[in-house]
Formats: structure tokens, C-alpha cells, sequence
């Protein structure tokens, strides 16, 4: 995945933390760190937690080589104590978490970092982006899946967002639930299916639109897509039908009132015998848009713009924050903030999905210092990815995707209906803290 | 920059349509495709081009290797005739756009692409990409620099956002007048300032405030800037003074009402003798916060989650369009759709910027098919940044950082003063159409 070491995707600050923690003797002090979102995004009802599997893998390349030794030391980052510390950096700690889709509320310890003060600060901005963006995009996607039903969504937004970032999405939207992406570099990265057809360009470059899809017929067979809103709709479809017959696949409508063109258009090909032919939709499309084509006759979905930039929630805004370590005598502190705005509640987390006889999640139980007491109906949330620096099998790659996704199939449905609607609200289950200690 | 090739960062649809055009025989005919914007974000005065250096760079490694041939060829993306014309796939056309940091309106032809139509096609996804992220951070950020005036602004949004968007993010920042970054990879791949000093983790690792600081202070030096707001801030701010004395280099605000705080906060250091110690906030700010501040004790504004998600508008809408192609009589042909709700408009695309006999801006003008002619007060917008293949030197790597930085700088005095207010209103000149054929 990365080629090259991730360890420079860090805030200058982490790097100056550390050398001053080296130099006052705390920088070995055991500690543990935790990612959680304080809030979810306005009206949400839930977030979903992603890149877990990125976070696992980039800690496994989080190494300083000559390269970055060199340039925090021609810059004069840090002082040779701390490059002599960071030559020979490989994170040695534990590491625990929210499996991978997993559905996540305000609070709830998503990952948690157990390690020295050392090992755990210089990966804060590394882990934070990551959970930031894919949890972002994840969180959006799974509202667009709720909204769509059982028709299939397609994600096709990498031109909207920066070109990893558009990996990232991919990904991000595949765990929650989209069918396919466009995007080549995700499928070859982690197995994904990837779906393309033809643009307006195509259709422009030839001499006639029917010369375009009797091209794209030719070489990409009768059952593609094609692309009818070039010029005329009406025309398009007809000239579509011509072109590749009963067996066209779909055609794909890209502009205008995509609910009054479904219904015409289905007719449409209804008369023409292409009664398999599918409609794909895909301008502009939001949860919201989705939704609204409930009722018209569309057979998939292709999103874009609002899904990589998760749909006006971009980032997550999950922190990170020290939430405990010891001190001299050995002793684990909590500790925490007293800030006015920006309340955090110290002490190492464990948390719980309380379920009802149904099965059905009614509370998400979140343990200050201790395990919440269990009663019998309900599922541990925390995983141990890495232990003393060992990373547990199945959580990267294709096969942490794959997992992933299943994951967040299983916890949607154990969710209350309401979860599945897209209006504003309040959390679609509360958070309750319970304090062992 | 790029460790690997930048070709998958691409669509499926843009590799089936060159292998159709492949089989059709149009995919070598020469052809002009335009990025540009319909519109800009709701209420923006104007845009600035970002990331051109970035795709010119990665079109250098655009190329397909076994693994990336190996890929498409085991999923089928494409045949084995579009494989063997991606083996040897190096751009050998022509790229002309404008410069990076020049600022932008709706239609300004931002980036032209002549060559075939299969060269120009890969390379599509992968320009908007780039493009529409990098564009629309430093949109963003122009904006805070603006409302900052004098002051400086630092870039500290990493954790907010995908991390190699950060990346970009930081540089993007950069080129449109921020004054450094806290991203360390920023810094090393485009020679940017980087700045850090500690977070609340810092604080609430030593067993005091006062223990906190000194081993900052005994580390960063006198200079540093002290983080005086995790327990009390009055108290934060006196303890500061204590431990580093009248060297102090800032105190930084995180929380609260930063403008109340920011007075007394002024006073209180004043009084203490600490009249050369700055002052610098953080805290969620995004340029109406920043303007908020203008009339505070403020010294420096440290801006992440609203910079690197574009304050609103985190993807910059640009499209790119087939404008041009020859037929098989070697004649150029105008070609746009003729969608109802998103008009474009043919033809190959000239520019240049009208200014009064004071040097400002009054207008865009933008020429269908040949250059507008020039008045004498004016600038031409278009550079020549690729010519059959070879790059043109002073636009990639820190050297383009540099001179984007410089132009935007430029560009800015250059306009109408009413581009510097944060009201929303229509693009602050506007876009004309000269038809020269």
C-alpha cells in the first residue's frame, strides 16, 4: 500500500513533544490514548466507524529512514537524542478498537493506544487522519445505502476529491455497503469491484451519437451502459435500442428531473422491448436525491461529489486524546482537560452494545477504568489489533475489507429502523457511561 | 513524489472508452479537452488554481507497469490490444493552463489538454482530482488570508483530513499566502516552514502545568510557544511567564471566547512584563472567525478543519471536457453536450486578464478559438506547461511552490478590493466571451 514510510504524515508538534518528553524523563511513561468523536455530525443519527485497516497497515511502514532522518535533522525538527529514538522507532504497544464498519456514537472509544507517551503521540495525526476521513466518507455512504434500499449503489467520485483520498472513498463506501467503484487504483489495492462504461466524451468524439454507441456496443458488448443524455433523451434512448437491442444493459441518465426522465424513459424502453434494460441515474446524487427516486423506476445508483466530501460532514472529527498513564510510583492517573467547551472524560474505556431480547441495540455502555458489567444481551466492542507490537491476522487488505463490510451489515441491522431514516435527530441510541472505579 | 505510477488514479470508464475508441478508430484523433468551473461555490467573489504543479508531476509517472497491466489484464477492465497501447502509454502532447496560484472565475479555461483523444482521456480523472481538491483548499485559504490581513496564519488541519490529502492540503495553503505548515511530509516534499510546539497530551503527561512547561522550556528554549489553557488560563498564563521568563515567544489560546480571552489574556502578560510574548489562537476557526479576531490582541491564527475541508466548498467542481476534435477530414469541430442544466461551450479555449490604467482587474476574457485581442492592458493567462511531451522548467517541486506563491500574491493586489471581503456576492469581475470564428 504505501511505499513509502508513513511516518512523516505528523504534525511537527508530535515530534517536538517527544524530544521534550525524552529530555524531562516522561517520554516512557506508560499511557493510553483514545480516538473517539466528541459529537456526531449535525442530525446524524450514527457514524460508521472506517480505516482501521489503513491505520494497521500505515503503522507497520510508520518507520524513519534516512530520508526522513535527514530532513528533521537539515530542519532542525528535533535534536539528535530524539533521531537516535526515532531510528530505531517501530511501535512496541498494544493497540484496541472498534472492528472495522462498525457502527460508533458520541464517546465511544473507537481506538484506543496503549503504549509509552513516546510511542503513542508521534502516531496521533497519522491515526486521526485516517479515522477522520474514511469514517467521514463511511458515515455518508451508509446513509446513501439506507436511502437506496436494495437498489445498488456505485461510487464514482474520484475526481472530487484528492487522488488518494479517492482510494480512501472507495474503500470507505465499499464497507458501507456501495456494490462497485470506479476507481482502478482501489480495486487493484484491496480487491474491490470496479464498474465503467463511457462519458459524454465519448459520445462527442464520434461523428454521430448512434456511431458512438454502436462503437461502445462493439467493444464492450449489448449488456453496457450507455450514456443517452448527450443531446436528446428521447432520441438517445431510441438510438441506444437500435444499437444494441434487447440485450442493452442500461442506459444512464446524467442531467435534468432524473425522477419525471425515469418514468419516461422506463416507458418508454418498455415499448421498445427492452423491458430488461435497466435505468442508472447519477447527477448530483445525496442521500436525499436518492430517496426522493424512491418511487421512480431507477435501477441503480451512481454518487459522487456528496459522497467524498461525506455529504457536508468532510471530516469526522474524532480527537485523540490521553486519557490515562502512570506516574513515578508507577501508578495509572486518568487525566483530562478542564476546558470550558471541550469537556473529555479521562480513564482507560471498554465499551458495550446493550441489545434487547430481540436483539435489537438499545444502549451503546462505555466502562470508565473497568469492562461494564454484562448482562448476558449484549457484544463486546473492543478488539485487540496489536499486541506488544504484533498485528492480529484479518484485520488489513482485502480480507479486513471484506470482513468490514459484513461488519457493518450485521450492526445495521441490529440497530433500531430508525437509524435506516434520513431525517435529523438525535442519536438513534444513547450513550451511558458506567464507572468501575 | 509519487513512489509509484499515478495511472490507476483513474476511472474504469476512462480505460473502456479508450479501448472502444481503440476498435472505432477515433481514439487517435486529435483532440482539446478543457478544466474549468461552471460556477464557483455559493457566494465566493473568486477561485484559485491549485495542484497544477502536483499533475504535472504525476503525468511524469503515468505510466503502466506489470502490476498496474497485470491488474487490469486478471479483472478484465480491458483487452489485450488497449494492454499493449498502455505498455508504452507516456503523454506526448500538449498542456497549457494557468498558472498556479493564479486566482479564477467561472469558464476560465484552467487547464487545456491537446493531444489524442486516448492520451487525453486517462489522463482525466486524475487531473480533476487534483484540481478540484488543491483548488479548493487554497480558495479557502486565500480567503483567511484575507481576513487575517498582516497577521500570519499557520496551517494545522493534518488530522482533519485524508493523509495524503494533507499533504496537498499544506501545500495548497501555502501557495495561497499561509505562512507554514504543521504537516512534516509537506515540508520535506516542497521545502515548506514547518511549526510545532505541544498539544494537551504534552500537559497532562507531566505530573504538573508547571513541570509541563519547564521541560518545554528546557527543551524548545524561551521562544517556544506555551499551551496555557488545559486546566485554568489565568493561571496557565502566569505559570507560563514563570517558567520561561521574558523570552517567552507565545502563549496559544485552544478553547473558549478567543476574542475575550485574547484581551485579558494581552493585559495580564502586559502587566507581567511580558509585552514582546504573542499571542495565538486555534481553536475551530475558518475566516469569519478570523475576521471576528481582527480587532482582539491576536497575534498568529493557527486554522485546520475549515481550511482542509475548503470552508464549505471541499471540492471545487472543476470539469473536464472534450471542447474540440478533428474529423476524419482533419478539420477541428467545436463539440458540447446540449444538456438542459449544464451548458457548456465549445471550442478551444484562449484567456487573458483586462486591467485598467491603474493595473486592476476589470475583466476575464475568454476567447473561442483564437486569443481575444489585447488592448494593452492586459495579461495573458494561459502558460505553455507541456509541449509534445516535455515538461517546461520553474513548475513542479518546491520551485513551483515558490513562484505559485508569488503569483497568487500577485494576482490578489491585482484585483478589485472588493475580492478581499468575506460577504458573498457574485464574482467580484466578471467573465466575457469573445467569438473569433
Amino acid at each position: 500500500m504505501w511505499q513509502q514510510p508513513t511516518s512523516l504524515f505528523t504534525d511537527h508538534y508530535e515530534l517536538t513533544m517527544l524530544q521534550a518528553s525524552l529530555h524531562s524523563g516522561t517520554a516512557h511513561r506508560p499511557s493510553v490514548f483514545e480516538a473517539f468523536a466528541r459529537r456526531l455530525p449535525d442530525g446524524r443519527r450514527y457514524g460508521v466507524v472506517a480505516g482501521t485497516g489503513r491505520i494497521l497497515e500505515g503503522i507497520k511502514h510508520f518507520r524513519f529512514s534516512p530520508a526522513q532522518l535527514g530532513f528533521l535533522a537539515s530542519t532542525r525538527v528535533v535534536d539528535q537524542l530524539t533521531l537516535d529514538y526515532l531510528a530505531d522507532f517501530s511501535f512496541s504497544g498494544n493497540i484496541y478498537g472498534y472492528a472495522e464498519g462498525e457502527i460508533y456514537f458520541p464517546n465511544s472509544p473507537v481506538l484506543i493506544v496503549e503504549s509509552t507517551f513516546a510511542e503513542a503521540c508521534v502516531l496521533e495525526t497519522f491515526i486521526l487522519s485516517v479515522l477522520n476521513h474514511d469514517s467521514a466518507i463511511a458515515s455518508a455512504a451508509s446513509r446513501m445505502i439506507a436511502a437506496a434500499g436494495t437498489r445498488p449503489c456505485i461510487e464514482m467520485g474520484s475526481r472530487r476529491t484528492q487522488e488518494e483520498s479517492a482510494v480512501a472513498a472507495a474503500r470507505a463506501a465499499l464497507i458501507a455497503g456501495f456494490d462497485s467503484t470506479s476507481n482502478l487504483e482501489a480495486g487493484m489495492r484491496y480487491g474491490l469491484k470496479t464498474v465503467g462504461t463511457a462519458a459524454h466524451s465519448f459520445m462527442l468524439l464520434h461523428d454521430s451519437e448512434r456511431a458512438a454507441f454502436e462503437a461502445q456496443v462493439a467493444s464492450l458488448g449489448a449488456d453496457t451502459t450507455l450514456l443517452v443524455d448527450t443531446y436528446d433523451v428521447e432520441t438517445g434512448v431510441r438510438t441506444a435500442v437500435e444499437a444494441a437491442g434487447p440485450e442493452l444493459g442500461a442506459v444512464r441518465l446524467d442531467s435534468g428531473d432524473l425522477v419525471e426522465q425515469a418514468r419516461w424513459v422506463r416507458t418508454l424502453l418498455d415499448d421498445l422491448g427492452n423491458e430488461n434494460t435497466h435505468i442508472v441515474v447519477t447527477s448530483d446524487l445525496d442521500e436525499y436525491a436518492i430517496g426522493a427516486l424512491a418511487s421512480a423506476p431507477v435501477d441503480a445508483y451512481g454518487v459522487g461529489t456528496s459522497l467524498v466530501t461525506g455529504s457536508g460532514a468532510p471530516t469526522a472529527s474524532m480527537v485523540y486524546k490521553l486519557v490515562s498513564r502512570q506516574n513515578d510510583a508507577g501508578e495509572f492517573i486518568d487525566v483530562a482537560k478542564a476546558a470550558e467547551n471541550k469537556v473529555s472524560i479521562g480513564g482507560r474505556k471498554f465499551a458495550l452494545r446493550r441489545l434487547n431480547e430481540r436483539g435489537r441495540a438499545t444502549t451503546e455502555v462505555i466502562g470508565i477504568g473497568e469492562p461494564p458489567a454484562s448482562d448476558g444481551n449484549d457484544r463486546t466492542l473492543l478488539h485487540h489489533f496489536v499486541a506488544d507490537g504484533v498485528l492480529a491476522p484479518g484485520w488489513i487488505g482485502a480480507e479486513g475489507v471484506a470482513r468490514a463490510t459484513q461488519r457493518h451489515k450485521d450492526s445495521i441491522a441490529e440497530m433500531p429502523g430508525m437509524a435506516r431514516r434520513l431525517q435529523r435527530g438525535e442519536p438513534v441510541i444513547p450513550t451511558e457511561f458506567t464507572h468501575g472505579r
